[in-house]
């Protein structure tokens, strides 16, 4: 059985779904109205595989999956620690057992029935117990606009940015997924003249395009992972809303950085796509200049081709509009980098764990509001 | 039975001993050698006092505990999400039991040498799982130290530090207990020049001495705590170094705050000091001038009289040696002042996070090494 585009599974699969059998993307669901706990799923076409029925039936029968509890748990933090053989042989049984010339489900109504569950009958929940979630600042062209925007068209990026990753910790507690309220934050705002600080929901609530990635089976303390280890420890990818409340953010900031005008709320996709169905997208990783420290150089320096759009429909609008182009593979500093980086001092990442790129902006300054409405810095 | 200085226990107790009947710290521990699971304890004198065995013994009579699997957990986090009348309650139960004139444990030799560990016989775990933690920046005369180093006579404090307590977030998975080793950090510092940024084992690796409160039940999402509730979701302090190389800080610091310079340890102590122990040493906050805006403002106005020290001992020396001397009085911000602000946003505390106060420096200058050896900013 052929891993490509020609492969097809027997659920039917619309041309414009975002869930081919190529895509198999993992997350966490619970049947509306039901008491029983959540349980794990791949997504196909229009359906959630429940991931527990499926181990259920004992069709997990890999070596590192027959009669393991982790399809059982109500996260995929335990699934995550396992490491890529496991998430090797999860695929290919997924691929396997939902391709349109194998029976087991699909000519099994009753079996089929339990496995295959209409989205429309299902909640999405947060997927993983996120122990830490960093945000990187890893796209050259958000670091330049920001730049240009504080610091004028001389000194457009900070010195240390061409020689690491910058990042910094956010809050773990507020990530959420897509579709869940955001309730505008109270915080305080520059003062005018000799006045108290503004107090009161924040004026200047926007939005950051972001893609975060979902740590797998982690490091000890002390313990770096080598640059050339890292992919080993990145499980897939998340589409992140970096929820940003600019003047709450602005008058905090200095001298520790972002705190409350960002802890309020992130949002996630629930669905994790994972780097082995992102491989047919890898490309080149932009050259980078300065040449990287040695613990930072990486054998295989990629880049994913994922084209990003943010569209915005206000109370006013009767249809969304776009504000925001980009694409993935713009990331000047890879995820192995980030990662490798993350753990160079010792920092132990463990499984679901969760880092984000920074803003996503494109090489054109576009007339779509790229940059003052979703700048970092 | 009084609750007081005059109170007594049957075990025990040395008079330099910082575990009398009158403190009862909760902790973690495991019997050296055994194969059980960690269990939650308080100290008395030299002992643990196990409670997983005063709750099989059913000695946790009370409306709130009797019959709870909290006592069963290997952290404390079910019982810090109980909150205050189950604390109160099991502080009650405890000093009932281990009081002089209690005969239960007393007279009972099975029971009592099920319940009462040699403090020689077991190690001590992390108490909590900490699900966020934040670093705080509240001792003014710290705020004021780091200032007028870092940016001159004339303006020795940033403009938002007297309006807000200022934070971040810190790491939570490297958050251990006194007495694990640290392994120096490796990472990036400014480069010399033209040169590359140096690369290599930190050489400027520091202390911070601060103090961290334990958050027992929190709050939901968007769903801020108010100033004068914010009491009922502190359940104790715990002594914490905030280990910091100074080189990879101020070179990976600018614009994001601090990252790697910190995440690669911070140590807490395996006891936590139960807010109900330190009522007896509450004392006056100082006066706040400008006067905070109302989310800011408290009824009870309190600090706690705890004098603090920090001695080093390096391999050259025979004995150790002073460096820091301070007392938690001086903290400007508030603990409940930096709770209820640390959710006026909306963000979510869960039980078992923690957030720190930031170094805690003296009003005096004094010959000892503070500030210049462990500043924050």
């Amino acid at each position: 059985m052929a891993e490509g585009k020609q492969l097809r599974s027997f659920v039917e699969v619309g041309r414009d779904s975002h869930f081919p059998i190529q895509n198999l993307p993992f997350g966490v669901f619970r049947r509306r109205g039901a008491t029983e706990p959540p349980r794990p799923a791949v997504a196909i076409g229009d359906f959630a595989l429940d991931l527990a029925a499926v181990s259920d039936a004992g069709l997990f029968n890999g070596p590192l999956l027959a009669g393991s509890a982790c399809f059982r748990q109500e996260t995929l933090n335990m699934f995550l620690a396992l490491g890529r053989p496991a998430w090797k042989e999860a695929r290919a049984t997924l691929q396997r057992i939902l391709a349109a010339d194998e029976p087991v489900l699909r000519d099994n109504e009753a079996s089929r029935k339990k496995c295959l569950v209409p989205m429309s009958d299902i909640e999405m929940l947060l997927p993983i117990m996120v122990g830490d979630y960093t945000d990187f600042f890893c796209s050259v062209h958000h670091a330049r606009n920001c730049g240009f925007i504080f610091r004028g068209p001389q000194t457009p990026v900070n010195p240390n940015w061409f020689h690491l990753p910058i990042g910094y910790h956010g809050r773990a507690s507020s990530v959420i997924i897509s579709g869940t309220d955001i309730i505008r934050p109270r915080g305080q705002g520059h003062p005018i003249g000799d006045a108290q600080p503004y107090f009161g929901p924040s004026k200047k609530l926007d939005f950051e395009l972001e893609m975060a990635a979902i740590v797998g089976p982690g490091n000890e303390l002390g313990k770096p992972i080598d640059i050339n280890d890292a992919e080993e420890h990145i499980f897939g990818l998340v589409v992140m809303n970096d929820w940003s409340a600019r003047d709450i953010q602005a008058w905090e900031s200095m001298p520790l950085g972002p705190f409350l005008g960002k802890s309020f709320s992130t949002t996630v996709s629930p669905w994790i796509v994972t780097m082995d169905a992102l491989k047919p997208f890898a490309c080149d990783a932009p050259k980078q200049e300065p040449e990287p420290l040695p613990y930072l150089a990486e054998k295989n320096h990629v880049n994913y081709d994922i084209p990003l759009e943010v569209w915005i429909k206000s109370k006013e609008q009767s249809e969304p509009s776009i504000v925001t182009k980009s694409n993935f593979k713009h990331l000047y500093w890879t995820l192995t980098q980030q990662l490798a980086h993350h753990t160079v001092n010792g920092c132990n990442l463990r499984p679901g764990d969760m880092f984000a790129t920074g803003t996503l902006s494109g090489p054109v300054w576009t007339p779509f509001g790229i940059s003052i409405s979703s700048c970092t810095c």
